[in-house]
């Protein structure tokens, strides 16, 4: 007699389900490593893991920038830890901005869903690449460059942005400046800003110092 | 008398200028290596080498299964290459379809922007994870594991997938066992499947041998 | 007087101890991160951590497929944990079959050792790359593309595989097609296979669904 | 008779000449690949590819910054390339300061040779990490950040920096924002400073528009 | 009317046809790039790119260490390039014996398929891995470090080794102490080796200087 | 009324502050992965992890070797964990001497910042580079070949040497040999030294067996 094909891989079988080659959701509750975060044991995984819909509610634009950014890194969607990829969501109101900021950790490609958007990106050898996107455009911007989008359509703007990393980090420029601790003097050396204006926008961003 | 700043770090600007260590822009006339298409030479970069328009049309979804998918991978897409990203477009009819496939090259995020999917992948130890996805909803497929689409809604769908690489491929399993000019006795032999099932669907897929 | 140069490097070589850089065996234990196991603690390592028998013993083909599969990949073999490389065993019978399959995470090179086999894959472009492979052959398999073996021989064969992953997967077609609770209705849809083809291979290989 | 060893592992040795696996010394007058430059051919390299002697020259600090920065990156040290490390050499004068810029393509090791030098970076977290540091400290700044360093002594200081890249690039942010021709509107509609402020520093940087 | 599935996906995949995505077989006539080979054009890849013959016939044993390392890296398979993968045979006679080395570009695993070997690497932390081997067991030496295979049985061995690299390099220790042009005087300051040891063995291997 | 920026993206740096993507400081208490030590936690996290001042203090070299290697590998230096770089300080008095050693893990770039060294690595290929290095010349060393440098001036030299890797590893080639308990006879067999040499240097080194 004749053993069923489902016994002949069942060892090898068992032994991935142990080993979770394929994907490692994260556990948020345990040590990170420099790879992402630990994994989920496998038996506790579920499809509610690979799936997210925190980007399906619009983000609250009433702020000074006009805009809200939702992240869906691996700290909000476990399912793409150690992927090498996520995402986010971009509302920007009308005169809506995301001031210029970089992502520390990967590249990112924009598609404009509603709307017309004005995004840029400076490159190490200073040279400005910028273009008025309008629905269904895509633009990527190189990992750690500067870059910035704008609505610059008369409605308000919807935009997806995907990351080549599963926390792709988020360096807001006005924020490093002026919204923090870092005394007003260190930043007029190494920015040749004024006092007077790094003043003004700690007043407006929470800065300190 | 000072010299200015722009002087400090021309030799610096210059030599980045040379060395494009930002991005590599595709020259698909080149031959490529193992870790994507040559370079454009840095001087023939503009901002258009990082905006695709491509992905803003509909795909033509008259065909049998409903579905069209317009990919904006490296060889489209040349600002994406070396960066470990890339995009397509997936278009749904009613009753459409996405069939079983794979990326062998990178991992997948899928967004609906409109409509209603039924999408699955499994996993190597044979774990079927399914779910109906909605508008704004995302959902991860890891890197080479078999995956679907269904548009399970009353209505057209539209979705984008984001992929963790700039080349990810696309193995569609129909196409591999039946469009191709892979012998009907070796099909049968590496599936199961009976021969009347592979000539059937062979007639369908323009498969031969 | 001089210190002899045990003395030099101690610092270092104990502190290399700690660091556990060359290497990574697998603490199955412990929970992993996406870049594999955690290690086990450099004093607990002996040799037989890089050792490993299994190989050794040929498999059972008295089954359905007449083949048997025995991996050594970091669950089995924690050594490779880290390292990028895996091997496993693969016995035919006559008539046996590695039925179509996938490794999602990695490349493969399969040597013949004993017998006669035909092998194949095809590419993303659904190119076949079929060949006869005689005792001493090699033939790489790109990782996440669709691939199988078949005794072609008169005789049982002996063939080792490598691995470019210490976690390679494996993801077996009909397993993934007939062997677990997707519903017939979803195959069918997204396969293009007869639903009395799919209960057919179910009611073999063990589906519901 | 016996064989000398000198023959066995010739056919090896002439192969392993060909390819060249140990390091890729850059051909600057080939096409790039997003994996650095091209090798140069293995016959034509000699070990003064291995060795640099630009480092070795204090840069000149009479300038607006009072600093100098001289890359050894792959461009300019051809023997780094694709062994993801390079260096570069800061001269910072009395009062010297190298503005906030980050690289985007590696982290920083910076080590202080003589002076004393006031450092600082801030995390995606936004968090300022910011320290003095003397003759001998080391800092390590992570890829991506903004950070800068500061002469804060007496007399001049000298460092050298490490990346874990053969090529970081660099981009200095008053040179991204006021030394290109980036609009004054987009500036301050993408950094909130005001239009005076910008067009004030453009007189200095060089900027248009 | 309906179009078959075969014209829905012709773009896409005569795209992919044009990438390569999944494997780039190394064309040696073309330049390097620190990934590897250049790719040869798709439409010239068959499936002899994937299959190597090499490996089946035993090296020539009769020299001074007994041995052979028939290499089947990417210079010799060309279809492994760009992979992360390649092989290697080992025939070692009575007595055989394959003398201290490193690979410098990948792990090893060593396959025994005939005989007895005793094999032995040292860690960073100059710990002794050393064990015996029968048939069908397999050992893994860690990437970089020195290891060696002894022929510890009455009659000749076989073995074949798989690399975590299509270019794993080979440096052996003797060849590069005794092989070349390094002074006598710097290889005694750099190893305390008695000079005369040293000129002896450099009468052995061909060295020089 | 406005809602100021500081709450706007309040969400997504607080997921930030808890993800750490920027950096993993080391946390040696906690189990290893293959991607380097597990993370300490953000709210723990200092700028003194950042920042290493064992690299200003003079090594020992009143030794055999005169000379003295002081590490900054991520066990000493937590900060570059999972960052790809660190430090090594080189002391080497009249005389000294830094043997034949590799770096299994990463490449290396030696910064001669007093004195003069004679450095040299060999190939793969066998080939010899060896040059004499003045005060600040650079000179690189390929991951895992071997190399050696020498103070081959009139005065005590001092270099800093910069690794492409958190934990490069160091493997001394003498105390491979000599200075742990691999026999005698394994060496002799595995070197082609002859058994007396090998005693000798055994009784140095400290090796037994």
């Amino acid at each position: 007699m004749i053993t069923p094909i489902i016994f002949i891989f069942s060892l090898l079988l068992s032994s991935s389900h142990a080993a979770v080659q394929d994907f490692c959701v994260a556990d948020l509750s345990l040590p990170e490593s420099p790879a992402g975060y630990a994994c989920k044991k496998p038996a506790a995984v579920t499809v509610t893991d690979f799936v997210f819909s925190g980007l399906g509610v619009a983000g609250n634009t009433s702020n000074i920038i006009k805009a809200a950014v939702t992240p869906a890194f691996a700290t909000q969607f476990p399912g793409v830890n150690g992927l090498g990829i996520s995402l986010a969501r971009l509302d920007l109101a009308v005169g809506g901005v995301v001031p210029f900021h970089t992502h520390p950790g990967g590249s990112e490609v924009l598609l404009v869903v509603q709307g017309t958007l004005c995004a840029g990106f400076v490159s190490s050898a200073n040279t400005v690449y910028i273009k008025t996107l309008k629905k269904g455009d895509i633009m990527v911007f190189p990992q750690g460059l500067l870059h910035f989008q704008i609505n610059s359509g008369g409605s308000s703007a919807l935009a997806f942005v995907s990351f080549s990393s599963a926390t792709p980090g988020l360096q807001i420029l006005d924020y490093v400046l002026f919204g923090n601790n870092l005394p007003t003097e260190v930043i007029a050396a190494t920015t040749f800003l004024d006092a007077a204006q790094i003043k003004k926008l700690k007043g407006v961003l929470g800065g300190t110092g």
